[in-house]
């Protein structure tokens, strides 16, 4: 990229922070960053890492402006006021804003609908999160490794393009699809595993004493720990969202449960273990 | 310990093997284990692994006879044959049976039915299991660190002490506790997570193809999978063997499925944040 890149970050939490180091370790002087956060403390954070160019709320950013990206990476209902307000902004170039939301469907009929058609629009989704969440558990190398989704575009081919290629230099590897085969496919690989791990939790609360869970809990049960120390401000967003396909899951995991239930009132071990097979 | 600890290990599996080759890594030379098995491939395993005295089937074993105790690590299915089996044994000393599985009740019912009363017996259960099974996979310093429950003893108390100065020789820590408590804790603590890990995978493999899980699933759901890779065989056994405990658990999360789909229809954040906290 020949040009220096000018790109603002809104919402600095785990992802919106490990983004902005992640750009900065492999861009250097060529990036420009503005971090957005309307939190104070946040906003000092950001200032002491060192790595933006400008930090502020968004209403008074004055190097907003000289954009070409921007990236939201706030809380699911948080983003149609941030679009609207993001709509009003006057940018001096063509602007691409693009997203980290859990979400797509969603994201993009906001994105649709609240943003001006003069702006490009590129849906993202780095599969990156961690149990932690806040701009102090940043991890620079973050995306690394990791699948990127772009999901939900109303934008010229080469601003998908521009999109694709800053994934891609932050080591991720990036997948196209549809908001609505993401949103499918993300129920059974994100949204119901927290789903599981909430209730298991919880179910486990009310019967065991907290210093029972912490001594005696093997692996498994400290896997399921960590899900669901996952924020419940952030994961109860992210369900209701995709509350479509969230409660198509539900509905498909009780009738296991259902059937398992049975299987063991009739003490058929070669059918449980097919059952769990299945 | 002065004199010689003569150990025979009942079922070379991933415990079975680990506790040998951890017995041996402590005792060195003041330990002769005798390797009980009913698998060809696993005798042979054990034989070139080198840390038993005798590696054999039950019945043509010759040095059994010299053991001062008997770890049964069988799967529980198995646990009363092999207590029968071992009553017909005419032991030199005066015999400590224990075992290492995943449901205590059960198998303390057994020991009280099937074991001769002049022999002593020492339920035990190391939480120390990983998703894989089998000799082959033996970890030796596996118990390090690790909780042990003693529950369901019927023996001297110096027969008792014999067994936690064992596990804790191999720096686990070592808690007492009634069968019927053990159960339902573990019901919660290991095996309904169980449960929830076979049914989510059961679930997405039935409405994702292989490939897709493979390149998009994200750490919580490697989670899920890695404790979903545990052996059928083995845990439709333990579900059976807890069967009520685990009747309970599931009606319970079903219940925790059902109040979030309620919630998830009725669109409410705070009551469903609520939910996932509760």
């Amino acid at each position: 990229m020949k040009n220096k890149l000018n790109i603002t970050i809104v919402g600095l939490g785990l992802i919106g922070g490990s983004l902005a180091a992640s750009l900065k370790n492999v861009y250097g002087t060529k990036v420009s960053i503005v971090g957005i956060d309307n939190n104070a403390r946040v906003l000092k954070q950001a200032t002491q890492a060192g790595f933006f160019s400008e930090v502020s709320v968004l209403k008074k950013s004055k190097m907003i402006k000289k954009s070409t990206v921007v990236f939201v990476a706030a809380g699911i209902d948080s983003i149609p006021l941030l679009f609207e307000e993001l709509g009003k902004i006057d940018f001096e170039k063509k602007i691409i804003i693009s997203d980290v939301g859990s979400v797509k469907a969603k994201v993009f009929k906001q994105a649709l609908k609240k943003l001006p058609t003069t702006f490009d629009f590129v849906g993202g989704h780095p599969i990156a999160g961690t149990e932690k969440t806040g701009f102090q558990n940043l991890v620079p190398g973050l995306f690394q490794g990791k699948p990127v989704f772009i999901s939900g575009t109303r934008a010229r081919k080469e601003s998908v393009s521009f999109i694709k290629k800053i994934w891609k230099s932050l080591g991720s590897s990036v997948y196209s699809i549809t908001p609505e085969e993401h949103d499918k496919i993300f129920a059974y690989l994100s949204h119901m595993p927290h789903v599981l791990a909430f209730g298991l939790n919880s179910l486990t609360r009310k019967n065991l004493s907290r210093s029972k869970i912490v001594k005696y809990g093997g692996t498994s049960y400290k896997d399921y720990s960590r899900i669901s120390n996952s924020s419940e401000d952030l994961w109860s967003e992210i369900f209701l969202s995709n509350r479509k396909n969230l409660i198509n899951g539900i509905k498909d995991f009780r009738k296991y449960l259902d059937k398992l239930e049975n299987l063991l009132k009739h003490d058929s071990k070669d059918k449980i273990q097919k059952h769990l097979k299945s």
